[in-house]
């Protein structure tokens, strides 16, 4: 393997492949997807429908993603360990390919190891990068919001962090990602509004937005009702918190 | 006009277009492409080949962009009243056009005012938003690294919020967006690496990065010899504090 790139190819809508992303998969030997034990045949199916739309000429070699051992005691022990057996099933499924594609879901610079498993082949691949549409933006494009108040920062943080440490300090503003756990019913709603999408870009897409008070127990029933029924779900939101100052100056929404 | 297409673009790779983009502008009745006084005709161009290419068939009306009056004493009002005034120019420049499609760089949601805008019209039409590539992907596919750190956050601010209020709490990532006084200069460098990128995507794309006490320096020279020889520049800055218990627990980088 000399080259590996890692492509970008949204949240499942075919449609979220750039040009970029097309032209890559195109020109790669081999395109590498996972096969994972949880039953998301949705998304191998739409990973599948993206390979034969944008590189029909192109093989494409499947092969079983290694499951981490949630048995070991040291959990970051645990995680190098997988990332190395994933690094060594890249290589084996690659084969004498040189160049190998490989399609992210969102982009692979946001919440992904593939680029720190890369870091581990030997020898070292020239490793580029594929940008693609994140959950985050399929959230702001469906709901038609901006991610950000006027020259306000954002902060991208995760469903343990929200349950951990609560709200964080000096930001009115959060987008959730990872959070297979609905984080959000241990905050506080007085004054907080929320956005959340599951199944961004699809078909089956879903949306719900509100006062969190109001919303959040709905967003909790269609979760679970919409899980039951795929077997699987993948979900995001964004918070918005109103401030006092906020509040002051009148420019808050809520 | 009964819609309107907030379309992102990406950050000037024409490559950046999606597949959705693409179809959309497509699609449209009419394209409407801002004239702005500042010289950057090598936006325009790109803008104008990305129509000939996606949409040949549609036709492009091109508007004078209002200018803000920065006489104004009340900020806010100014802000208000250009953004009535751009309001305006758009239901002017889009005539009878049902469809209308406005191309934004980078993606629609992440400081950019259209939303806004689009909220001023009257009779209100549909919004709709087609995400595309951020100059934050574009820098961090660039630079081929991870925007976060392994299941850790990271704020999306702004050059402003750097500087008048320093490193904020609880956060050891920063990306700096709208930041065209290179605030990074009023940090204090110690276990600080910055990853810098300008006109990230086209051709004349430069990247820097390491520890900032040497990479700061010669980002400002090498930033000032290129906006002296383009007449402009669009730069995009990623940061990472190394804290203590990062240091303790051997995952920091620096």
């Amino acid at each position: 393997m000399r080259e590996l790139l890692l492509i970008g190819i949204g949240t499942g809508n075919p449609d979220h492949l750039t040009a970029e992303g097309r032209r890559r998969m195109a020109e790669a030997d081999l395109i590498l997807v996972p096969r994972k034990g949880r039953d998301k045949s949705d998304l191998a199916e739409i990973r599948r429908a993206i390979c034969a739309d944008a590189a029909p000429l192109v093989p494409v070699a499947e092969f079983d993603l290694p499951v981490r051992d949630a048995a070991n005691p040291d959990y970051r022990q645990g995680v190098e360990d997988w990332h190395d057996a994933i690094a060594l099933a890249w290589a084996r499924a690659a084969g004498g390919a040189a160049r190998v594609a490989l399609l992210i879901w969102g982009d692979p610079s946001l919440y992904d190891s593939s680029l720190r498993i890369a870091a581990r082949l030997d020898p070292a691949p020239q490793v580029r990068v594929v940008p693609g549409i994140t959950a985050i933006q399929a959230l702001c494009a469906a709901h038609a919001i901006p991610l950000n108040a006027v020259g306000a920062p954002v902060l991208v943080t995760t469903g343990r962090r929200l349950r951990d440490e609560g709200w964080p300090a000096g930001v009115d503003r959060l987008a959730v990602m990872l959070d297979g756990e609905t984080s959000f019913r241990g905050l506080d709603p007085q004054g907080v509004r929320i956005w959340w999408g599951a199944y961004l870009g699809m078909a089956e897409q879903i949306l719900e937005a509100g006062p969190l008070a109001e919303a959040g127990p709905r967003i909790l029933a269609t979760r679970a009702a919409a899980r039951a029924r795929h077997g699987w779900i993948m979900d995001i939101y964004l918070l918005d918190r109103e401030t006092d100052d906020r509040r002051k100056d009148g420019s808050g929404e809520t």
